[in-house]
């Protein structure tokens, strides 16, 4: 089978991943799946592990097949799945766990002790096919498509999970400021719409980007290039400030932005990680705020956003793209050229 | 009556406050109480605002008295006031609430939208009466001694709070660090024991404090100029992390550790405010962990902490002063020679 | 002034009430406000009070004038008021709150240890004025019409406050069951969907109530005199159950429903006091599901809901009457004879 | 090998289980695990499956052999088991289930939708060799007895969940009720002790219970045929009431209490399962309280609670029987005759 593979950490996008012949995968231990790949979709995270930024995070063994948001048709179960078989349409969470150490008992997938990440660092999914296991996969319901959801299985989940966390602490009346209205940006605002009834502001530095935010429903816009954000927050909140940020940013100024526009007590969720945090310790203590890293979600998560896909509470725009035209999915994400979330459809 | 007032902000602790002659305060709102003062905590917060360095944080009229650890003797009580009589013996929360606003009405105290802080941006306690209000004031239990509790007025609420809210992410099995074994650091970790069956590890610079830490029950310490916290941790929780730090002193160094030793889902709960935090974004994704900052707890955690106080599960050693040594107190917490914690009895 | 009062508990609703006339109230502690009424909403609540139902929960003096549901305008206040002065248009909580025992301290404003329950254990609001105080009164945003908005102080929070309790056990894909779609079930149906985005199924006995919710938004109806429920609950849920039932009836047969209905670990909140629960202790082991009691919402909880009603997610249909026609109004309802919500504007 | 078998449903204690002789059985499949049990608890719910009580809730083939609190020795793996390896000692948390469902994804293992109960729907551990998963083995710490602690499989982490749910309620000053201090009674208090800085109240019908109380660290004891619990806990509390009560008898008696006893907004946990509840649905509204079922503890509760054993938190009293006499301690049960708790030695 063909697939997209990284051999050399690089910033050169234009030759990045080669298109190597491999053998297909196989269900070997008795709970792995073999999906063949409909739609795998290009997260910001492929440039990063490309450049080598995941390095000090995760062991990878190159070359290595990217891809970490994949759905698709099951090929082969191995003997003791009960879940799906072969011809089930899925969607796969990107993460194969334990399901016995202690962080997969207590339903906290991504901490798994035993953890494998195909796309970060074992062969993901840019591929005609990828090997996983059964608490990876959901079965997609009549009428989703797979290639459509395809980047719900990261993008998607990422979102829904910091917008889950954020809503907890939401009430109507109350304030959630979401930064970045890009690929992820967009799907955590729909999803605070869709569980909470807080008021919605979209901050973003591109009048286009404001302007879907507007169509998803959003509250009040922001562009901070040429508005004072602080000064904005304060004039809507009479004040008191906004009680959830919800950063995909994560530059140096937008979790900069913390002290000045949050409501004593709230949290300011780091999603996106373009820089760095710094801010004394007695600001932490004089607002009480907290900054919060946010993981990619839950293999539960995902079933509960697929149920908000089904129900039509979160939209995607995506384009579609095959496994040739990969270096060029690198290039044009690097250059901020896609419109709406590229898919690879091997 | 007497109080120790500061004129201008000034590094010198030896002439730092001076003795002035003032009018005893009246109770002219029909919420207001009186206090005749027995007992006024010195806390490292008193040398900050000395400095000047809660300036840019709270607005402050010079000359203004100093004092946030409060307790005496009700000695007047507005029209209205039903909670407490003339003789009653109290502990102050130490700021002075409307209990209107939303925040209030919530039950968080310290986010009050109209509070005023005796001792931070009001005239506080070191002095012989103190003015403040009906919803400052909690009633001593019998048996409790005002100057031995007058600490946790703020010293002993922040401690708790802190560990009230370690404790509701704790289970037994769990790990969590107390970092800085001093004066709020000690409080915290008897709280954490008394309220979970968590594994604590307490950490610190100086042996002594970790004596303290082992008699107080601490499970185990780390000195930290000695041996490798990361290396530690890692080693006591089989790899998994601590899932709590409650960090007393929030400097540099401090705060760094948060990667390091928290197990992912963790909180750094910063309470000292002794430098900065800085750290990657991609570092807070990766773990998914939160620096949380602390402010002082609320009205309701000071009746905890007193009924905790009441039944033997925290101890506290104070040492007394009279109102005329006050610089020389402010002088040896700079230079770190209190013992225990030191009470001005005015 | 004039006030429709209880002189004796009767079941003869024609003749419940007299029109009385009594002094205006007047302001005379520090934090009391006297409202002119413009709308009092007439409750089921109302009727038990009358037939002597709530004597063995509330102590009460006859005569007196009933009405919780009060909103209108400030015609005078305490010395001490800061929050609304004459003339402004408020909400009143229904409850009058002391502000500083431990309960109000914590934001549980219904636990107050010095309640004055206006309608329930002293005078109400069908009159021309009431007397109420400060930490019971909202101002109404902009645009907000007091008689139209008056059944929320109590029929809407109620709803509101169960509502917002099931929410916080609802994710994407779960099941809510909301049994009764009458005065309060139909604002408990859009408070749901305002704040969650769970499947909604309404259960009633009439097909018109059905349609109500059809129109509110519900996903799927059920008339339980003609369907299964627990059958069809079975079907939709693929045999898990529901998550969260929100009982607007409380009857001996709605009830009676939880074990067949519910997902193993849910809620059967209990908001309607229709009859009785009757389960063996067995039943509560065996499905890990609980009956939860709701009383009224807090006052934060009516400043929340405030924020819906302004936003245009709950609506509410009123009818408008006289004080004269008070006992008409005890009367229809009592045969269920009025349609949405009757109002009283003296 | 031998096992202990129910053949019919009976109320003669003297003869209810047969000693059969069985094939051992072997794990076929690959996640199956074989343990030689050295321990296995006697449970009054024994006594109810042999009375036919569970029939209702659970599908049983008869014959089958009872016993579901193991622990003992791995004597065989299935081919992908990786947590044990034969020779480990282990305490079975009492259900298999399979990983893959919501249920299990969100670490509620006893919602499993594919669950095995040994003991109670397929054969248990009252016999040489138990078949079971690996997701039901937890490995015992060095020092820890594997017969001491059979009991805790059930009986323990029963009491430990419902502990763990109260102690989540509770804050220094705050009161719990624990109810029938016998085998999860005991268990009970010491995890509320542990877990929790509230103030504890034990209460029973016999003062032999009451004394194991004291000595075990309850601050208050109550004989409930002596004295009027709900007087003692209006004056204990100063009217407030309490805040939790864990009901580990749960008869028509005990249950009653729940509306005398509790704070408002408090919780009645219902444990033990001898009799009904029966409460009108006034009452669940006017004190906001709660009847909440409670079941087996999770796989990760019964990790907490061997953390428990093994810090000396928490002493269970064990008497030791061999499978023979298992009739006689049936029966024994019954009668009330059993000191401590029976574990059967095979």
């Amino acid at each position: 089978m063909q697939a997209a593979r990284l051999h050399e950490y690089t910033d050169d996008m234009s030759t990045a991943l080669s298109i190597d012949e491999l053998d297909r995968p196989a269900a070997t231990a008795p709970d792995e799946v073999v999906i063949e790949i409909e739609g795998a979709g290009w997260c910001q995270t492929d440039n990063h592990v490309i450049e080598g930024m995941w390095t000090e995070y995760m062991p990878q063994d190159l070359p290595m097949t990217l891809g970490h948001e994949n759905s698709g048709t099951v090929a082969e179960v191995g003997d003791s799945v009960t879940m799906v078989s072969e011809g089930d349409q899925v969607i796969c969470h990107p993460v194969r766990t334990c399901g016995v150490c202690r962080a997969c008992r207590m339903g906290e997938d991504m901490y798994c002790e035993n953890v494998a990440f195909p796309g970060l660092n074992t062969d993901g999914g840019f591929a005609e096919y990828l090997l996983t296991n059964e608490r990876a996969v959901i079965t997609l319901p009549d009428g989703v498509d797979p290639v459509d959801i395809a980047p719900h299985a990261d993008a998607g989940i990422t979102a829904y999970h910091a917008a889950k966390k954020a809503a907890t602490e939401l009430v109507p009346g109350s304030y959630a400021i979401v930064i970045g209205i890009g690929g992820l940006g967009h799907i955590g605002l729909q999803c605070l719409s869709a569980m909470s009834a807080a008021t919605l502001v979209a901050v973003d530095i591109k009048d286009e980007a404001l302007d879907l935010a507007e169509r998803l429903g959003t509250d009040h816009t922001i562009n901070s290039t040429t508005d004072d954000l602080a000064a904005e927050i304060e004039s809507l909140t009479d004040g008191v400030g906004a009680e959830q940020v919800l950063d995909f940013v994560g530059s140096d100024e937008t979790t900069a932005v913390a002290p000045d526009v949050l409501a004593p007590g709230g949290d300011h969720h780091i999603v996106g990680y373009g820089g760095h945090v710094h801010e004394p310790s007695q600001a932490f203590v004089n607002g009480e705020f907290a900054y919060r890293g946010t993981l990619v979600g839950k293999y539960t998560e995902l079933q509960e956003l697929v149920a908000l896909v089904e129900q039509g509470d979160v939209e995607l725009h995506t384009s579609r793209y095959s496994l040739d035209e990969i270096n060029t999915v690198a290039e044009k994400l690097e250059h901020r050229e896609i419109e709406g979330r590229a898919v690879i459809t091997p």
